[in-house]
C-alpha cells in the first residue's frame, strides 16, 4: 500500500466480473487498504470465508452495499425488509465494517404516493436502527439522483436523508455522500457542512455522471473525469468536515465492466491521484 | 370551449407534427382556451402572421418557448445569448403572452463548474429583466429535472430559480411549475408555496414522467396518468397559492408525436378532467 491511496476503496461493483475473491487480490495487487463489498458476491463467497479472505489480505471493508427497500405498504413486504436488513446488519458486523448503505426503495407497483413511501422509510429506520446500533452497524442513508425516486430511493437529497436520521443517533443512522448522486443540488455544499456538523458521513463514494444517460439509466455512472462532475467541490466540502475515512470507487457501466479489472484500477488509482486526492486535504 | 376546460392550454410541443396553425384549429376543435407556442413554430409561421392566427381564434397565449440558454462564458457567447433573448422578448410580447419560458442553459464545452454557470445565469437575468419587464414579459424560470443539470439547466429545484429571481420585481421575473421536472422534490410544498407568497407562479404545467428513462432522456415526458407522478399533492400545492393562469400540457414523447394529434389531444382533455381538473379548487 503506499501513502497516497491509504483512504482509496474499490468497490466490488466496480469490477462486476471479478469474484470477492479476485476483488480483494486486485485491491492489493493496485495497493488499496480497503474494498466495498455487495452482498451477492458476499453470499457467492459464503459470510465466513469472505470475512476471512478480506482479513488475511490485510483489508478494511468500507462498507457493505445494500441494506434498504423499505417502502413495501403490505404487512408481508414490511415483514420481509425487516428480515432481509436483519440479515444485512448482522453481515455488515460479521464483515468488520460499520457502514450498511441503505438504498431505501423507490415506490411500490402501481404507488404514486410519495408522501406515504418516505413516512414508511422513516417508520422502518426506527424499527431497525436500535438493532443496528447493538451490532455496531450504522445505517448510512444513500440519497440517489432524483431519476431513480420512482424505482429505487424515494431519498433524493442529502438534505432530507439528514432529515430522516435526525431522531436517531448518529452511531445508528448516518448518510453517503454519493457525487454521482448529489453533484447537481444547489444546497449541496451547505448539506455537506450539516452532515460533518452532525457526526453522519460514514462514506464519500467517487465516480462521474456520463452523457448521455446510459439506456439502462442505471450504468450512466462513469470513471472520474469521463463524465461531467467537478470532484473539487465537492472533496473540499467532504474533507473541510474534517472526515477521514475511506473514499469508495463504486461505478455501474457497461464499457467499464467488459476491460479487464487490472485495467480498470490503474484507470481508477490515476483519476483518484489527479481529481480527488489533491482535495482532501482541509483547507 | 367548456367550462372545465377554461385554464386547460396546449403545448405546441405535444402534438409535434402539427403546424401553428393546425395547432391552433385543433386546440378550438377540443373546447381549449389558449395555446403554449414554440418558437420554431412561430417562426415557420412568421410572427405576424401567427400572432393574428391565434387571436383570429379567440385563443390565449399562455406562454412562448423558450429564451433562455444564458450560460456561456465568452463575450461572442454572451453577446448571442441576450441579443437572442431580447428577440423572444419582442415576440412574446407580439405574441400577446407575458409569460417566456426560460431553459437556462447547462455547461458549456469541457466546463464543470456548476457555481460559475449558475452565476453567469444570475448575470444575464440582471441585463434581461429591465428590458422584458418595458416590454411586459416576465422571464419564468423553469426548473429542470436534475438529470438535465449538466446539459440543459442548471436550475434544479423550484427553490434555487426563487432564489434566482428575487433580485428582480416579480413581473420581471417569475417561475414556471412543471410538474415533471419538479415532483421528485421533498421540498416541494413549501417551494410552491414561497413561490405563491413571492407572486412569482406564471405558469403551471402538467405530463407525467415515464419509466423507463426514454434512450433520449428528453423524450421521457409522458401523457397524464401514464408515469408515476400523483398530480393531486402538486396540482393542490399550486391551486392553494391562489394561482388562477393556464394549465399547460407540454409533452415530448415519440409515441405521442406518432399519434394523430385529434387522438392526443381526446386524450389529453379527458386526463385532465381526471387528474388535474378535481384539484384546482383551493381548499
Amino acid at each position: 500500500m503506499t501513502d497516497d491511496l491509504a483512504r482509496l476503496s474499490l468497490n466490488t461493483a466496480t469490477t462486476k466480473k471479478w469474484t470477492l475473491s479476485e476483488a480483494v487480490d486486485g485491491a492489493v495487487r493496485a495497493g488499496l487498504p480497503a474494498v466495498g463489498l455487495w452482498r451477492d458476491r458476499v453470499a457467492e463467497a459464503g459470510l465466513k470465508t469472505a470475512a476471512q479472505t478480506v482479513r488475511d489480505a490485510g483489508l478494511r471493508v468500507s462498507s457493505l452495499c445494500r441494506g434498504g427497500f423499505l417502502t413495501a405498504a403490505d404487512p408481508a413486504g414490511v415483514r420481509a425488509a425487516l428480515e432481509d436488513n436483519r440479515s444485512a446488519i448482522v453481515e455488515a458486523a460479521t464483515l468488520g465494517t460499520d457502514a450498511l448503505i441503505m438504498v431505501v426503495g423507490g415506490l411500490p407497483d402501481g404507488d404514486r404516493d410519495l408522501t406515504g413511501a418516505r413516512a414508511r422509510v422513516a417508520d422502518r429506520l426506527a424499527e431497525l436502527a436500535p438493532f443496528a446500533r447493538e451490532h455496531g452497524v450504522r445505517l448510512v442513508l444513500e440519497p440517489l439522483h432524483p431519476m431513480y425516486v420512482a424505482d429505487r430511493a424515494v431519498i433524493s437529497t442529502l438534505d432530507q436523508a439528514l432529515d430522516l436520521a435526525r431522531p436517531h443517533p448518529a452511531d445508528a443512522v448516518a448518510v453517503v455522500v454519493d457525487a454521482f448522486h448529489v453533484f447537481w443540488d444547489p444546497n449541496l455544499p451547505h448539506s455537506i457542512a450539516r452532515a460533518g456538523r452532525e457526526h453522519r458521513i460514514a462514506s464519500y463514494q467517487v465516480c462521474d455522471f456520463n452523457l448521455p444517460i446510459a439506456t439502462d439509466a442505471l450504468l450512466s455512472r462513469g470513471m472520474m473525469g469521463d463524465g461531467v462532475i467537478d470532484f473539487t467541490p465537492i472533496t473540499r466540502a467532504v474533507a473541510d468536515t474534517g472526515y477521514t475515512g475511506d473514499i469508495e470507487v463504486e461505478i455501474f457501466n457497461a464499457d467499464i465492466w467488459a476491460t479487464p479489472g487490472g485495467e480498470v484500477l490503474t484507470t481508477m488509482t490515476d483519476r483518484y491521484r489527479e481529481l480527488v486526492l489533491p482535495h482532501l486535504t482541509p483547507e
